[in-house]
């Protein structure tokens, strides 16, 4: 029911194919979130138009509200949220770790109370994997510890609990139309990663989650730590970045062998009056855009860029519309969707060092050159 | 390039087209409203999808932002929000009445401040038509004074303003691509309103906005003012009924000769976690949806209804999900829109008495009927 397929490499970047109950998953992949049971301001009709393959649920906002038997009940976040592709949930560790109010840490699990009411609440590995079988996603993920990713003594204990975490998340877990996949940590210690990847490979997941990473550690520090696991996580697996990221991440991070990304960026970014294009962030509060007639980014094929000017994206901004929200997250998906879909192309055309080297993917939009040291539409 | 043809009567309701430079609008007609240049939670495309003929903006909110003068540099409210087919703006007498601070009414004109900052502005008629022409909405509207409907005093006072400013309205008014409606005012008083539906009839206008009815009256008072200006206002002109109203309003008010109606109800309503349905209105942050399967209106034929359960409606509407707020947009809208045209189908055939009579409407939902006493799905 799972299968991955590695197409093609070119360098550390792989191209692939990842099977699920729900529908192929062309790899590299952007994953957009859907904490909620939702990816914040588009509907599933909007994420089948965007071509967007698999997203995100988050078990620790969904076992909060509207509760993880609810949602079996009512057939399962497929049925409950109207999206009939490939659903990964994470496993609630992330969450309990920085939202959570008042968590206490043992070797068993975590007590915590809920950051809507104060209740408390504990997540052991079972608990996880049992919010995450009634959730029913297609991929589900190990219950781990994000440590600071500095602190290489609290990173050793966590690992441990990590570890053992791991090997109780795959006794514990028994639906077949589910694959569970471990979660490296270890910060951004090489000698922590890779005892984390061996040991992880050791267990035997169908994949590999990389967690603890853009939390706040340098881009050298991340892209050190891929590189790392690049060697020792089996190439035959797919390896999912948490939590990661931007444009450029995309390209630098499958550069060093990652398959399949998510993060709230783009979403986040959008209901803040923000816009990801291949030239940069636009702030659509900003004064400069109020008499702009153009589109958000000259080229862009997304329904917002070919309907709306930055002028009124920027009076629906201040105006706080909902709109506003809706363009916007459209617009920063797509830009993220589609450059992951050029990166796989440019992999399997075996294009993809050049496309890299000579930063192609800010100018894969037909309509932009580099001219005078300044990106400008090509009519300019 | 405007033209108004009452196709048929089915006692006094009515079914006709009307044509503006955008396109053409089959009447009776709900005009969904899109105060800041938006229908709040919904795109254009949306919009169309939904059937939506013609839409509203307001000059008062477009005045003060982002300003008349940038959206005619920008082109104009059609290309600047992205709406190709017809609008009409109302005349910001309405806002200015309701919203401002401060205001100041002369007989020349009504000095206000901004509700957004407090900055002191001036509506005079000549004003109020110069705004909306560089709004360049199809349909615009003379501005008037809005009076409490029962105070016969002010009424008499508010309304010699209102025609006078009328006057003033279609002197001052140059665009021959837009066309100006009057506004009837004169409370819930017969004799004020018969004389208001003369004074403009006199004046001659292309359309016959009907202002200060749901304003506070009750339905009854409401009914008789449109009794008397159908008999009153010219039968080869469209009447419009400003700020009205719900499913049961659209059967009622057509009943009464009404053929465009407008009302915030189906998009606040929504974003406060309301659906109208043709046998009531349910508020999904009720508990007893949080584990309903079923869909918000059973036989109802919209994206939400076909897509969502009433649980899961619940969830986003809990956790105050802007998707939420989209889909029961949708579906309100969805009604609305459908009503209209349904009640001009049976006009066109003849038996809009009988569907009113019998409250066919509330049923016309395939999938309902009416078993001991109560609304059920057929299937039950």
């Amino acid at each position: 029911m799972f299968r991955f397929d590695l197409l093609t490499t070119d360098g550390r970047a792989r191209a692939g194919f990842f099977q699920t109950p729900h529908g192929e998953v062309p790899t590299p992949v952007f994953m957009p979130v859907g904490t909620q049971a939702t990816v914040k301001a588009v509907s599933p009709r909007d994420l089948h138009n965007l071509g967007a393959t698999v997203i995100l649920a988050n078990t620790y906002h969904l076992y909060l509200r509207p509760g993880d038997e609810r949602i079996a009940r009512l057939g399962g976040l497929h049925t409950f949220m109207g999206w009939d592709g490939p659903i990964l949930t994470d496993s609630g560790g992330y969450q309990v770790f920085s939202l959570a109010q008042r968590r206490k840490i043992d070797a068993d699990g975590v007590t915590f109370r809920s950051h809507i009411d104060g209740s408390e609440h504990r997540f052991t590995p079972e608990k996880a994997i049992a919010i995450q079988e009634n959730l029913g996603a297609d991929i589900i993920v190990c219950f781990d510890e994000c440590a600071t990713p500095s602190d290489y003594d609290y990173n050793v204990e966590a690992l441990a609990r990590t570890h053992a975490w791991a090997a109780r998340c795959k006794a514990a877990h028994t639906r077949g139309d589910q694959t569970l996949f471990g979660i490296v940590q270890g910060g951004v210690f090489s000698d922590l990663r890779e005892s984390s990847a061996r040991f992880l490979t050791g267990l035997g997941f169908d994949g590999y989650a990389i967690g603890g990473l853009s939390v706040g550690e340098t881009k050298e520090q991340m892209h050190g730590v891929l590189e790392i696991l690049d060697g020792a996580l089996p190439a035959d697996r797919p390896r999912y970045l948490m939590g990661v990221g931007t444009p450029q991440d995309l390209v630098e991070c499958v550069a060093r062998g990652v398959d399949m990304f998510d993060c709230v960026l783009p979403t986040r970014l959008a209901r803040n009056g923000g816009a990801l294009t291949r030239t940069g962030r636009l702030n659509l509060r900003n004064a400069r855009f109020a008499d702009d007639p153009g589109p958000l980014e000259p080229g862009c094929t997304c329904y917002t860029c070919t309907h709306f000017s930055r002028a009124y994206l920027r009076h629906l901004t201040r105006a706080n519309e909902i709109l506003g929200h809706h363009l916007l997250t459209l617009h920063n998906l797509h830009l993220m969707l589609t450059m992951a879909r050029e990166i796989r192309g440019v992999i399997l055309e075996g294009r993809f060092q050049e496309y890299r080297a000579n930063g192609e993917w800010r100018m894969a939009n037909d309509e932009w050159r580099m001219t005078s040291g300044e990106w400008q539409p090509a009519s300019c």
